[in-house]
């Protein structure tokens, strides 16, 4: 994106995003999951603060539907992007990848009302993501 | 993306994504919208170098749709994000969010197997991101 | 639709429906934001009148998926449908379409249990669908 | 819809609109499935007239997407609206919903590229919209 | 599905599914539609034991998907499957499909949290699967 | 399914069918990923035995659609169902998914008009199950 230095530099971080389609055209990127949970963490917030109760019935639906998105993305990187090198080399990934899913699932983000657990789903994602970008730098 | 050097080969930079939700979670970017259109120019790219019937017709098959998520996420940003003091500042907001969506449509990405098109795209959606991200500075 | 006359005077008008598909196949109707729109005012009557609590919670999740149509069905006429000459005649037009498609979300239809706030959508639809037949006439 | 009665009366019938959700908010109309049916025909018309190979694979895989909605419409008329009476007063409404269903799928409208066969399915629509204006004058 | 003689015999029946797609592929079974009822069995079951107000709007909600496919499921039978010899030859077929696809609905899974409701809808599709497994067998 | 005894056992196993939703609901079962795998079977064997151009492009999406569905019913299965002790106990279980899901992908049934290639995932699903059914009698 043809930023203007200034804005780049300052104000925001370089982001490089990559999407996915199993063409495959190509094109991944560990932000389309991180961008759900963030958005999950901010329903969370919104949630802790506002004790409307549709509000509150609105925010768990939306939530539930974010969640999804996360496990979706994620699962796409898995199976899609990481190849059987890419596992070779970092054993840990498929466990990693399965703790993540499921802590976008039931008994993390979808099933709770405290930041802490999208808190910690972020951090998951942040690990793929380094790996994911390790990866493409080989 | 023509990223500076510098940047591309330190690897890459703590990305902030934003997305968005209708709560709203008050998370947006047009990250979302333009990781599309990277898909839809790599499938044009793809088609152009693979004349097998079968491939070409995913490919087809496969634009449409992520020509359609392009739509919707600057729908999403037009609609949700910007704010009348927006299009107050930026009088030519409407006509390239406008612009911009029928180019993602039958007379641009959807309708066409030309890479220019995607191109032409993806520059409207980056001066997009260039208003977006100005607003969020102001 | 050709009902035998005596039925078409008496019961109901010659509705003359039109749809959309981005083919495009040209055809086009304001009824289907309309139709979502009114399904909104119905569950918002039907809210006031039954404080049973799943059935509440049934209504909000119904009025979000409702609410998220009449979006996208507005976003595609302004998208698809009308074009510069229509913008240039009709220099409200750019503004209607974003006010009615808020008015469809979190701060009005999604966010709201007030039918008020359903007539407000619907009479933001009305006159898109008064400009929209003004063009088809022209 | 509010038009002005000139409008009203010259250009388009009172069309009034009725949609469907089941919580149900009440609200139905026939004219859901017609739209749909409408389109079919309309891409089969410009699919005739149009023999570029990325067009017809678009106009094909559109055409599927229009006729699943049709087919939906339709259950859900014969499934939520329409209660015993309304069967035992019209015996041949479970035999109409069942032939005009499998019209609109791969016997009729999604199999074909005959326009003639979306002129059947439009008629078996408009009979049964017959069927239903005269249940709600009932 | 090949298991191993022991196994299929001890401790699952040799489960011959059956899916379907309106290509149409052949493949059909009514199993498509007892997995969903089941599963609004299950949720009306947890529902009951847990009364924490955030379960339960997700209980709610996620049944009111179940039971929208069990309706899907059904429909598709109902339409892609049976024939006219078929509904010749079990006249009762169109009034218990109408049945089980409105016990699906707003009257009965869907508006309830009573799990004989569920039962009942399990009930009504074991009689179509049955009727369904003689006429395979014809 | 409580069909008649002489029924179940002459005619169709005891189909005991497992869903799933991420309440969770506690309902699982791998045949929903084998119907879509089947279903893609079919679809193969049609397209191999009509060289109609309409109908292969019809085949080629709609085979796309079920590959997904594969896809994702496996997902679940793997982020859902399994448990760590069930890692443990299978250490072949990542790399067993991973590959499933990849063989439903563009390097396997979606990429291919190959029916060798449907029997492939049609055996790694098989595969699954025998581990899942195993699971469930521990």
């Amino acid at each position: 994106m043809r930023l203007p230095l200034l804005l780049t530099t300052r104000l925001r971080p370089r982001t490089v995003v990559y999407a996915h389609c199993d063409l495959p055209c190509g094109v991944y990127d560990p932000a389309q999951a991180r961008i759900e949970a963030e958005s999950i963490k901010g329903i969370l917030e919104k949630y802790a603060g506002n004790d409307d109760q549709e509000f509150r019935t609105r925010a768990i639906l939306i939530k539930e539907q974010r969640a999804e998105l996360v496990k979706h993305h994620l699962w796409v990187l898995w199976t899609d992007y990481f190849k059987p090198p890419h596992f070779e080399k970092y054993p840990e990934l498929h466990q990693l990848f399965n703790e993540a899913t499921k802590q976008a699932g039931a008994s993390g983000a979808k099933g709770t009302l405290d930041v802490a657990e999208a808190d910690k789903l972020l951090s998951q994602i942040d690990r793929i993501a380094e790996i994911f970008w390790e990866t493409k730098k080989a």
